[in-house]
C-alpha cells in the first residue's frame, strides 16, 4: 500500500477501508509516512470528509495506536464526562461529586487548557498541593474510595491523535467533524470507561460556533462509541457568554464549591444537574432534578469533593477557606458607562481577556498564573444602570492589564430594551 | 504573515493576494515555511483553484525564485516552444532547425524525460560526443551561428518550481491547472525567451488526458505569458497514439533526420510544420505549409541540424549514417494474431514499454540505454494482415523484455471495421 494512493483516492472522494485507515494512522505514527503527506492527506478529508464507517476506523486506528487503561479491577459500570472547552466552564468539579454521591464510579482524565478556554487539569492545579499525575493504582484506589478521580492524560494515551492533531493544528485542517469526532472519541475510550456523556458546547465561545454542526457531531459521536459497543449520550449546551461568574483557574474552584454548596449561579446548576442526570440514566439510576437538589443539600458531594482534594494531595481546607487559594489583591472594576440590559457577553472575549492576564495559554509552554482571571458581575439579560460594576479582574502584571481590560469592556454589548435570558442547555441526544 | 493563515484563506475558497502568494513560494523555497504547511496548501489549491491573477502572481513568484537567463546580446525576437510531453515526441529536432532555416533564433531549455515520456535532452545525448550543458556565452554563440541551440536547464532555473513540483507528485497534487501552467510558464520565462509555442498534448498518452482540460490549461498559459508583456500562442495535439513510428533515444534522432530530409511520417511533418508556421508568426513572418516543405527540399535545415550537433561536440556524420548513432542489433518482432484494422495504439503502454526496455526513466535516478526502443510499424488506421509485423522491439537485456513484450500487444487494439485516421492536430489556439 503506497501513502501516494490513499491520499489520492481521498481526494477523488472514495470511501477508504479500514485497512487503508490504519495503513495511514499507524505508518504516521510511526513515522514511516511523512508530515507532508499526512497533512495532504487531512486537507483532503477535510474537502472530501469521511463517512461514520470511515471515522469510527480512524478512530479505533488512534485508540490503538497507545495505551488502553484497564479498569477492570473497578467493579461496575465506569463513567466518564467531556466538555468540548468553554469559558468559565468547572462543571466537572461540581458533576463528579455530586454524581459520585449516587454511587456510581466516574474515571476522569482531563487535559490542558489552550487558548481562550481553560483546561480543567489547570484550574486542578490552583489548589496547593494538588497532584494530577496518577499511578493507575493510585488512580483506581481513589475512585474505589470516593467514585471519581481526576487524572491528567498520560502521555501515551492514543499518541497517534496527539500527533495528528499538532499537525491539523498548524495545517488548517482542524474544522472537519470526523477529525474532530475521532480526535475526542480515541481518547475517550482509551480512558476505559463503559459509558460517558459528551457536553458539546455551542456558541461563540466554544469550538464549535454553529448549533446544527455541534449537532452533527453529537451525533457522529455517539455514532463512534456505539460502534465500540460502549454507552454514551450528548448534552448540547450555550457557550455564547461565559458559564457562571468566574473565569479563571482559582476563581472557577470557589465557584464550583459554591455549587456543591447549593448556592452557586443558575446556569452552572442547570447544565452540572443535567449532566449528572444524564450520566446516572447511563449507569441505569433515574434521578431527578429534585433528588440531585436533596443530595446536594444533604452535604455528601461537598464531603467528597473535599476527600477527593485530600486524596490527591492538595489542602482541603480550601473548601471552607477560598482565601487559601492563590487570589490576586490587585483588583480592577469595569463599570458601564450607560444604563440598559446586557444584550451579549462575548465567551471567547473574556476568555482571551483571562489569557492576557496569564491565566491562560496562548502557546503550550507557557506557565499558568492561577491567581488572575474575571468575575462577571453582569450577564445577559441582567439590568445595568450607569456607574454600575459589570465585571471585576484579578490581574498580576500591570502590564497585561489594558489589553485585557479593553477585551472585557468589549466583551459587553448594552441594549436598551430589555433581553430575554438564553437557554444554558438546549438539547439532551441520546 | 503566517503560513497558517494563507492556508485557511485558500481553503475557505478565498483569492489570495500578490503578496501573500510570495510569501508562501519564497518562504518555502528558502526552507521557512515546512512542507507539511505547503503540502496542505497545495491541497486547499487542488480543491479551491486560483484564478488568472493569482495564477500569473504563482508564476512570477517561481520565476523570481531563481536565475534568470539574459539573452539581451542576441538580436531580434527570441522564441522559445514548450511541449507538454508526449510519447514518440522528436518534434523540437525537426522544427527547430527548420524555423532557424528562415532566420528567426530560437532558444531552448529541456529537461530529462520521466516517466512514460522521454526527454529531449535524453534523445540528443545518444548523439556520441553530444554535450547539453552549455555556458550562457557558448550558448548564446551557437544561436548566433546557427539560430538555434537546445540547452539542459541549469539547476537554479525557477528552484521554487523544482521544490514545489516534487512535494506535489508525493502529495497527489500535481493534477491542479494553475499549479501546472505556473510550473510550465515560470520555467519557460526564466529562460528568456520573447515568444513561445506551447505543444499541448491530449490523449492517453499525454498527462492531460482530457481535451477541455487541455484547452482550459491552453488559454491559462497563454494568459500568464501575456501578463507578462510576452507572446504566446499553443497548439492542441494528439497524443492517443505516439508520434510518428519511433519511440526509443537513438530511433527517434534517426526519425527527425528522416523527416528533414522530407521523408518523415505524416503526423511528425503535420505537426512539426504546424509549430513552425505559429513560430514564424510570433516572430511577424507569415509563412505557408508549402514555404516551409520548399525550405526542408532546399536542405539547409538539414544542415543546420548537423552544424548544431558539431557545435554542440557531437558526430555529426550520425546524420548521414544512422549506425553511428547507439542502436541496439537485438530485435525482437510482434506480429498480428489476425486480421483487421488498428483502432487503438495506446501511447502510454508504448511508452511503459520503452522504459521497462531501459530507455526511460521510472525514478529520476536511472541510467538511460540509449539504443532500446520500438519501432511501430503499424499505426491507428492501418489495414493488418494474421502475422504481419506490427512493431519491432529493439532491446539489450533479456530480462526486461517480456514485460515490454507484454505492453507493446497490449497497447495495438484491433478492430474488424475499417478506422478513420485520427487528427494530428486538433486547434491552433491564439
Amino acid at each position: 500500500m503506497r501513502m501516494y494512493d490513499v491520499i489520492k483516492k481521498k481526494r477523488d472522494g472514495a470511501e477508504l477501508t479500514t485497512e487503508e485507515i490504519r495503513f495511514v494512522v499507524h505508518g504516521y505514527t510511526r513515522g514511516e509516512i511523512p508530515d507532508y503527506q499526512m497533512a495532504a492527506f487531512l486537507m483532503a478529508v477535510y474537502f472530501k470528509g469521511m463517512n461514520e464507517r470511515e471515522t469510527y476506523d480512524l478512530t479505533i486506528a488512534m485508540l490503538e495506536s497507545g495505551d488502553r487503561l484497564d479498569l477492570r479491577s473497578l467493579k461496575g459500570i465506569k463513567l466518564d464526562k467531556h466538555s468540548s472547552g468553554g469559558v468559565g466552564d468547572k462543571i466537572t468539579f461540581v458533576v463528579l461529586p455530586i454524581a459520585a454521591s449516587f454511587g456510581v464510579k466516574i474515571v476522569k482524565m482531563s487535559g490542558r487548557g489552550l487558548g481562550h478556554t481553560g483546561g480543567t487539569i489547570d484550574k486542578l492545579e490552583s489548589i496547593p498541593g494538588m497532584r494530577t499525575s496518577l499511578s493507575k493504582e493510585e488512580f483506581v484506589k481513589i475512585v474505589d474510595e470516593i467514585g471519581f478521580a481526576i487524572a491528567s492524560q498520560t502521555e501515551n494515551l492514543a499518541p497517534a491523535d496527539k500527533k495528528i492533531y499538532a499537525l491539523r493544528d498548524a495545517t488548517a485542517t482542524v474544522e472537519n467533524l470526523s477529525l474532530i469526532a475521532s480526535s475526542i472519541v480515541s481518547k475517550k475510550l482509551a480512558a476505559g470507561a463503559d459509558a460517558m456523556v459528551f457536553d458539546v458546547k455551542v456558541g461563540c465561545g466554544a469550538f464549535m460556533k454553529d448549533f446544527d454542526q455541534a449537532k452533527k457531531l453529537a451525533f457522529l459521536m455517539l455514532d463512534i462509541v456505539r460502534r465500540h459497543g460502549k454507552k454514551a449520550k450528548a448534552v448540547l449546551s450555550n457557550m455564547d457568554q461565559p458559564l457562571g461568574k468566574m473565569v479563571g483557574n482559582s476563581l472557577e474552584v470557589i465557584e464550583a464549591v459554591e455549587c456543591l454548596r447549593g448556592e452557586g449561579p443558575k446556569d452552572v446548576i442547570e447544565l452540572s444537574f443535567t449532566l449528572v442526570k444524564e450520566m446516572l440514566d447511563l449507569a441505569g439510576l433515574k434521578v431527578s432534578f429534585s433528588d440531585i437538589e436533596s443530595m446536594v443539600r444533604s452535604n455528601e458531594p461537598l464531603k467528597r469533593f473535599k476527600k477527593f482534594i485530600e486524596l490527591q494531595g492538595g489542602d482541603p481546607n480550601v473548601v471552607d477557606d477560598p482565601f487559601k487559594l492563590p487570589i490576586s489583591r490587585n483588583v480592577v472594576e469595569v463599570r458601564s458607562d450607560r444604563d440598559g440590559y446586557v444584550a451579549r457577553l462575548d465567551a471567547e472575549a473574556i476568555g482571551r481577556a483571562c489569557v492576557f492576564l496569564g491565566g491562560g495559554r496562548s502557546k503550550k509552554e507557557d506557565n499558568i498564573d492561577h491567581s488572575v482571571g474575571i468575575e462577571l458581575l453582569k450577564k445577559v439579560s441582567d439590568r445595568v444602570r450607569t456607574g454600575d460594576v459589570l465585571a471585576k479582574v484579578y490581574y498580576s502584571n500591570r502590564s497585561d492589564l489594558d489589553s485585557a481590560l479593553a477585551l472585557v469592556r468589549s466583551a459587553y454589548v448594552l441594549s436598551t430594551h430589555s433581553v430575554e435570558p438564553p437557554s444554558t442547555v438546549f438539547e439532551v441526544i441520546e
